[in-house]
Formats: structure tokens, C-alpha cells, sequence
């Protein structure tokens, strides 16, 4: 079976990085992901310069990348002004950003979900007709840091205006990496009940070690998108070591090793992390990228 | 159901520390986590002093801890002597520690596997002629860091004759950190199809990340043992943030989201490790411990 692995390492994982990074070693990064195989890859965001300085290049990247056959190349549009721009770079894969939280909407986009979503079904509509596939992340989906529980209901009712309104694919994101595999399947059994798994994707981060037992419990489920990012990178803003996006390389040995096809070179992203590794300052926190990095251990160790 | 979570923090984990612990701290350590509730807890090993220096304090320690109600305290033997001297310091509970790569065995107990079982066969019956519980670890049993594959009819094979010697349980040890839940689904369809899952635990490294994935695997087969080290102790021998043992916090999260019952506290295993953290001199691979150390991130994350 086919897994299709949505790479957020260049925007996801790079805007939550404090070093500022060179438009050149973007393109660099981007095009290595795409060497290495994968299917699709979040690019940038058409945001605010002065909001996210870090993107603030994103016509320059899309510019510059390699585009591969094969790879598709999105970008976050928080507004028609963020899809105009993205449309001017040549994009055809846009996403929107909504959150499951109406304390986590306020203090991140200042708008309420209700206020969001009416703003949103202009773009996607926008979008759709223009001819692009749209994604739709919903955020905070199990649980938020200010809120705490986001009920079940909450998360379907959610996901199904974001159909309605068009999006091709909606991202079921644990933005604070808080969910265990049986808060995965109770969520799972309802919205793969009324959605199908096929346009769900399911984006998880490590913060609590437990992005790859939601992955396996996900697969159960039949879902068959995960996002991740090269190296697990993003995920140190404020501890070295501490981890947000699952990465993209303990994914791909878990997959493999569940003898699913995802089309990438676990090496060969690897690499792309090894590469953008000095560039950010920091050790990334993948696991697997860590092991390679050492001898391997003996001695007497269970 | 309850679910033992068999804690090697103060051996396997400190063992592979580099820092030499003063016994006052590995006494305060163990008391620690027998004090958050953990019903099995591997307080040291009886080696040679001069083989293994950081747990020549062996009788010290176990003469020192505060025995709780409700808690077994193990330790490693390597062989009569061990055995003799475990014995004198009131040990009740101890380990055995098989290899089930040649390779692995010749380099860690210079003796081929066969030999090694001949030797601990007497060990065992000694202990359990003297109403001790006996566990054997498997180590290298999803892979070996010089052979590679090991085989599962090798894993049963030797399974089958620790069980025949007379040990209680057998911990079947991803030594290297390679197992992945497809490789766990396969072992565990023949091991616990052959011995029942009860008198099996799984002692898992998440060194690329799997160790989460590969329990919730297990839990599916009835695994009802499963080993962890406080703080994820011990993985970080040569490289910083990087990991060896799975780390207890990060198992019982999963577990308790899982609805499992433990009997353990975890915040005051996390107490245990932040109070062992300065002691070894730096921080603990555990993604759980790592994330209460931080604020919670807001921000525009998916």
C-alpha cells in the first residue's frame, strides 16, 4: 500500500526555527526533499512579512525550486491576498489554517472559528476555481493548550464545513502533541465513519513521544496521509532536544519497516536534514537521524 | 487491565551513564520511584566492580533503599558469585541475561550462547531453589548490531530453554533499538502463540523512535510487562538528546491515555528523574519530561 508522506519541514518546521535561514539554503533543503522521493512537500506560506520574517522569501523559494514530476509543492494562504501572491509563484497546492479551539483561533489568527471559516470558504472557493487542491488543517484537534479537551463533535462538525466549503484533504492536527493512540481511534471510529479515510490526513507531533503509536493506530483506520518533517525539525524553539513535528525520518523507518511503500529514500532525507542541520544551530531532534549519527552501541545492554 | 511496568533506570540505565552517581543518589533515585507507586524496580547488578564501576555499590544501595510493600527490587547476576551475593543482600528478585546473537554473546560475556546457558542453568536452579523469582532477558532478539536479523525461530528457540531452566519471565530486549511493530506484530504472533503472552515482557529501546509504537503493538498480543527506564535514562552514552532505553514517563503517558492501569504516579516519576538530571549532568532523552519542561507553544501551529 501507498502512504503518502506531506513534508513540513520547510514551512511547518522552519518557521517555528529562531535561526534566520538563507533563501538559498531553502531551495537547497526543498530540492533534496524532492530528490529524496516524497510526493509532497509544504513549501512556505504567503503570510505577512513582518508577522512570519522567516517566510517572508516565499516567492523567492518557489521561484528558485527544482520542480520535480511527481512532487507537489503547497503553500499556506491565510487570506486571498496570501493566495493571490501564491498563485503569482506559479502554486497550485494551497492550504488553509482553521483551529479546533475558539481560545487557540482567537490568540493565533484573532478571529473566531465561525469568523475564520466564513473568511476561508471565499479563498478556498477562490482556490477551487482557479483550479488548485486545497488542504485544510484543523489545529488543536486533540486537545489545546488553553481549552484543554476539544470534543469529539467538535473536531467532525468542523471537518465536514471544511469539505462543504471544498477542501480536497483535511489535516486533523495534534498541535501540541498531546494525543494517545485512544484518543486516535475514538476519533478515528467517527471521522472515518463519516468522511471515508481517504481525505483525511493525520498531523501529529512528538512532544510527548507518541506520534508514531498514533501513526500505527491511524493505519488501522485506513488512513493513508501523514504529515511530518525532515529531521522532526521545528521543534526545539525553546528547549534543545524537545521535539513538535514528528519527523519525517522515524516515520519513514516505521512505514518501511510496516513493509509500505511511500516512493522515498530514507537516506537521501537524511541527508536534507544533515545539510540544514548547521544552518538552524541545533542538533534535530529525530530519533533516527540520532542513531545514525552515533556508533552503534554494544556492550551489555538488555 | 494492569500493566507492569518493569523500571531499569537505576541498572541498565545508569550503567550507561558516564557520570559515577553517588550511592546517597541512587538510594534517593530508587526510593523515588517505588515512592510514585512502580511495582518492579532493577536496583543494580552483582558484576565485578572492576567490569562495571558505576554499580559497585550493589549492596550498598540495595542495604540503604527503603523497601516498599507492593515493590519487587531486582538485580542482575551474571553467575554464582552474583547469585551468592544478591542473596546476602536480601535480593528476592533477579535477572539472568542471555544474548541470542553468537556474536553479540562472544563480545559481552566472551561465551557462545550455549555456554552461557549451561553456566546460568545452574544459577537458576540455585535461585529458584531458594524461592527467588528469576527473569531472563533476551537481548539482541530484533536485531544484532553485528549479525544483523536474528531469526524468530532462534528468539523461540531460546525462549523455550530459559523457560525450561526455570525462569519466571522472559523479557525479549530490542537491545539496539531497531524493532519496528512489524517485526514485533511477527515475533510475537509465534512467541506468544507458543507460551502465552503472561510470562513474556518486552523490553523495547527507542533509538529510532519505534518503542511507543512497538508496546501499543505488543498490547494487542496481550503483553502485559513492559520494560522502561526513568527519564529515559542510559540512552545517552555518547550523544546528547540522543536515546537507549524507552522512557518510562513516555510509556505510562501512553498507557494511562490507553486506559490502562498502572499504579504509578507519573508526575513523581518525573520528580524522580528531574532529581536524578543534575546527578548524571545532563538532560534526559524523555519526550515527556522534556515537554513539562517547556511552556506550552501557542503560536500558529498546525
Amino acid at each position: 500500500m501507498f502512504i503518502t508522506v506531506h513534508e513540513v519541514g520547510p514551512r511547518d518546521g522552519l518557521q517555528n526555527e529562531a535561526a534566520a535561514v538563507p533563501t538559498s539554503d531553502k531551495v537547497a533543503f526543498v530540492d533534496r526533499l524532492s530528490g529524496a522521493g516524497l510526493s509532497a512537500i509544504e513549501v512556505s506560506a504567503f503570510v505577512r512579512p513582518d508577522r512570519i520574517p522567516q517566510l517572508a522569501d516565499a516567492e523567492d523559494v518557489f521561484a528558485r525550486i527544482t520542480r520535480r514530476a511527481g512532487t507537489r509543492y503547497a503553500a499556506l494562504v491565510p487570506n486571498m491576498n496570501g493566495l493571490t501572491r501564491a498563485r503569482a509563484a506559479g502554486v497550485q497546492d494551497v492550504a488553509i489554517f482553521a483551529a479546533a479551539s475558539e481560545t487557540f483561533g482567537r490568540r493565533n489568527i484573532n478571529q473566531s472559528i465561525d469568523e475564520s471559516l466564513v473568511a476561508y470558504a471565499d479563498v478556498v472557493a477562490e482556490a477551487r476555481h482557479q483550479g488548485c487542491r486545497v488542504r485544510g488543517y484543523l489545529s488543536t484537534a486533540f486537545g489545546c493548550p488553553f481549552e484543554g479537551d476539544v470534543p469529539v463533535a467538535r473536531v467532525v462538525g468542523l471537518t465536514k464545513r471544511l469539505f462543504e466549503m471544498g477542501v480536497d484533504e483535511v489535516a486533523i492536527s495534534d498541535t501540541i502533541g498531546v494525543a494517545h493512540p485512544g484518543q486516535v481511534a475514538a476519533m478515528l471510529t467517527t471521522l472515518v465513519g463519516e468522511f471515508t479515510a481517504k481525505p483525511l490526513a493525520l498531523h501529529f507531533h512528538d512532544t510527548r513521544g507518541t506520534a508514531l503509536a498514533n501513526v500505527l493506530r491511524a493505519l488501522d483506520f485506513g488512513i493513508t496521509t501523514f504529515d511530518s518533517s525532515a529531521g522532526g525539525l521545528g521543534g526545539c524553539p525553546y528547549a534543545p532536544g524537545a521535539t513538535g513535528n514528528l519527523a519525517t525520518e522515524d516515520l519513514l523507518y516505521m512505514l518501511h519497516g510496516l513493509g509500505l511503500d511511500t516512493g522515498v529514500d530514507l537516506a537521501q532525507v537524511v541527508s536534507a536534514s544533515r545539510a540544514i542541520e548547521p544552518i538552524i544551530g541545533h542538533a534535530l531532534p529525530s530519533r533516527y537521524v540520532q542513531a545514525t549519527a552515533r556508533t552503534v552501541p554494544g556492550g551489555s545492554r538488555a
